[in-house]
C-alpha cells in the first residue's frame, strides 16, 4: 500500500477537508491543532519541533535554553487589565516560563498598518517596557513593517523569547506521571471574557479585568524551592479545558477534575452564562497548571500561594492511572463527563 | 530651558510631526531610522538594543548567541527566485549571519488572513523547510494566528533566529577603521526589482530573479578564514546606499566608494531607468558588506568568491580618515557626490 492509498477519513490532509484558512484554525481547538499536526509538523519535521510545548528546549555549548514565539493579533488593543504590548511580553515570558526558564531577552517585530495614530503606538511601546521591566527580561531586538491601509488591522506584535532553563528541570507532557496532582494557579475566564466584553460592548455590572501578567516569578520560585515540578502550561487560547485535553493526549494519561476547585469569579461565571459561554474553555494570561508528585502539594501550593498572581493556587485534579488520552469532569453533584477540545471558534483574536 | 522649550525642528518627536504611521516609517530610509531612534530606542532604552545592529549580540552562561527578528510582509506571496517562506528564513539566517554568528534555530509565527488557500500556506511552509534545511537551521518553535478577512493580507510570517558567535568575532558599526575595505559581495537590486516588477506586472525581456539566498556559509567561512572582519551588513531595505550611510552615522566614518565597482546587472539596471530608480536604493536579500583592514583583502575576496552565492565578490570602496558620518560615492567619470539616506517610501512590502 502506497501513502497515496491510505484512507483520507483516517488521517485527511487539511488541504482536501478545508481548502481555505478559517477563523477557527487560530482559536486553538481542534482546527488548530490539525493544522499544526498536519501542515506544520509534517512540513518542519524535527525533534525539537515534535516536543510540541510551549517552546522548544536544547542546549548551546552546555547551556540549556529555551525558545520560543507568539504574534499578538488581539482586538481591541486595549482593554481593562493591558492592551496588545503587556500582552505580548507577558504571553512570551510564560511560555518561557513554561518551558522552567528563566525569561532572558524578547524580541519584537511590529507589523503596523499605515495610519496608526502615532500616539498609540507610543502607549504600546511603553506598555512593553513596563510589564519587561516588570517580567525581569529585556527587548533587545526588533523590526518595523508597515502595510497599507486595509490590509493589517492597526498592529500586531510577534515576540519571540529566549531563556535559560534551570539546570534540573525536565518538564514536558511526557513527564507527567499517574498519581500527579493538578494544581491550577487561579481563577480562570478573566482574560477572554474582558476582550469579549469590550468588543461586544457589553456592560457588565462589575468591570471585568484581563489577568495578563508575568507568571515567571511564582514559576521560577516552584523549580527551585525542590518541588518536582513535571509539566506546566499557561491556559490562553481554549482556556484551562484545552489545555488540559491537549496534555492528555500527549502524555497518554487520564486526568480526573473536580470541578468545584476551579475557581470561576462571579463577574466572569455571571457573562459567560449571558453569553453562552463554558469558562472552562475562556482564555487566560496569567494563569497556569502545573503538574507535581502528590508528596509535593504542599510545598508547591505554599509556594505558588506566596506569589500576589498566583496568591489563589489550587489543587484541582489528578493523574490516573489509565493510559488513555482524556481528561473527565467531575461536578459537585456527583456526575462526570468527558471534557472535549473546543470543536470551532469561541473567541477569536483573544490575544 | 525645558525639554518643551528646545526646537521642534532639531530634534521633533514622531508625534508632533507626524501624527499617524505612514508606509515610509516602514521603508528602511530616514522615516524609519526617526520611528526608531525617537519612538522605539527611548521606549526600550538597554545597551544591547543601542547596539543597532542587524541582531543582538550577549553572553548566557559564557556562551555568545545572536538574537534577531523579522517580520515578512511582502506582496506577492510567489516571485521568481523566492517566496514568503524562503525570504523568512533566509532574511533572518542573514541577519545572524551578520552578527558573525552561526545560525542554529528560527522561530516562525504566521498571521494568516481567513480564506488563504491551504494549497499556498503549504507550499510556503515546504519552502521554508528546504530554506532552513539549505541555511542549516532548525525551525523549532512557532504559533498561528488567523485574523479575519480584510483585516490582514494573505500572510505575515515573523521568524525570529538564535544563533551561536564565534569566539573571538567582534563585528559591529563601532569595529569600523579608518583605511577599512568595503567589499561587497556581489551585483545589486535584484530582489526589489523582482518585487517591483511582479507588482506592476511589467513584462521585461529577461526575467530577473531575487537573489533571495542564505549568505551564512561564506560570512562564515571569512570569519574563520583569519580575515579580521569589522563588520558586516546586509544590504535589504533601501539597498546598499541606505546600508552604508547607516553604518557611516554609526561608526562616524566617512566611506568613499567607487560607482563603478558596484556590479548591476544588465536587466536591473535597465529596468530601474525605465521605473526611475536608482538601484543603489533597491533591496536585496542574498548580498552584504564586509569591512576587512586592507592587509586582509585578497584573503577575503578569494574566500568570499568560493561560494556560488557571493563569486562575484569586489571591492567598491574604502574608509576615509575623517570622522565625518557620511558616504561619498565616486563616479566613473571622475565627479562625486554625497549619499543620502532615502527620504520617502520607495518599494513598500518588499519584504
Amino acid at each position: 500500500m502506497t501513502s497515496n492509498d491510505q484512507n483520507p477519513a483516517a488521517c485527511p490532509l487539511p488541504l482536501t477537508e478545508y481548502p481555505h484558512v478559517l477563523m477557527a484554525h487560530g482559536g486553538g481547538g481542534k482546527l488548530m491543532s490539525q493544522l499544526i499536526e498536519r501542515l506544520f509538523m509534517p512540513a518542519f519535521s524535527n525533534p525539537l519541533l515534535a516536543q510540541q510545548h510551549d517552546g522548544a528546549v536544547f542546549q548551546v555549548d552546555g547551556t540549556r535554553l529555551a525558545f520560543t514565539t507568539d504574534s499578538y493579533v488581539v482586538d481591541p488593543l486595549f482593554f481593562p487589565g493591558g492592551d496588545i504590548g503587556t500582552l505580548a511580553v507577558n504571553g512570551t515570558v510564560n511560555d518561557l516560563a513554561m518551558c522552567g526558564a528563566r525569561p532572558l531577552y524578547l524580541s519584537a517585530g511590529f507589523i503596523i498598518e499605515e495610519g496608526l495614530e502615532m500616539a498609540t503606538l507610543q502607549r504600546v511601546a511603553g506598555s512593553m517596557q513596563m510589564a519587561a521591566r516588570q517580567a525581569q527580561v529585556q527587548l533587545v531586538t526588533g523590526d518595523t513593517k508597515v502595510v497599507d491601509r486595509g490590509k493589517g488591522d492597526k498592529l500586531f506584535i510577534n515576540t519571540a523569547g529566549i531563556g535559560r532553563v534551570e539546570d534540573d528541570v525536565q518538564v514536558g507532557p511526557e513527564q507527567i506521571g499517574s498519581g500527579d496532582a493538578i494544581l491550577i494557579s487561579g481563577d480562570v475566564g478573566r482574560h477572554g471574557l474582558t476582550i469579549m466584553a469590550q468588543r461586544e460592548s457589553l456592560a457588565f455590572e462589575t468591570t471585568i479585568e484581563s489577568d495578563c501578567a508575568s507568571v515567571a516569578a511564582p514559576v521560577l520560585d516552584l523549580v527551585r524551592s525542590g518541588v518536582t515540578v513535571h509539566c506546566l502550561r499557561d491556559l490562553t487560547r481554549g482556556g484551562l479545558a484545552s489545555a488540559l485535553v491537549e496534555l492528555a493526549v500527549q502524555s497518554a494519561k487520564e486526568m480526573i477534575v473536580e470541578e468545584c476547585r476551579i475557581a470561576v469569579v462571579d463577574e466572569v461565571r455571571g457573562a459567560c452564562e449571558i453569553l453562552g459561554l463554558d469558562p472552562l474553555y475562556v482564555a487566560n494570561e496569567g494563569c497556569f497548571v502545573a503538574f507535581v508528585p502528590q508528596s509535593d502539594v504542599d510545598l508547591a501550593l505554599s509556594v505558588l500561594r506566596h506569589h500576589p498572581v498566583s496568591h489563589a493556587a489550587e489543587r484541582i485534579g489528578t493523574v490516573g492511572s489509565g493510559e488513555r488520552g482524556r481528561v473527565i469532569l467531575r461536578s459537585a453533584i456527583g456526575g462526570q463527563r468527558v471534557v472535549d477540545r473546543l470543536s470551532g471558534e469561541q473567541l477569536p483574536r483573544i490575544c
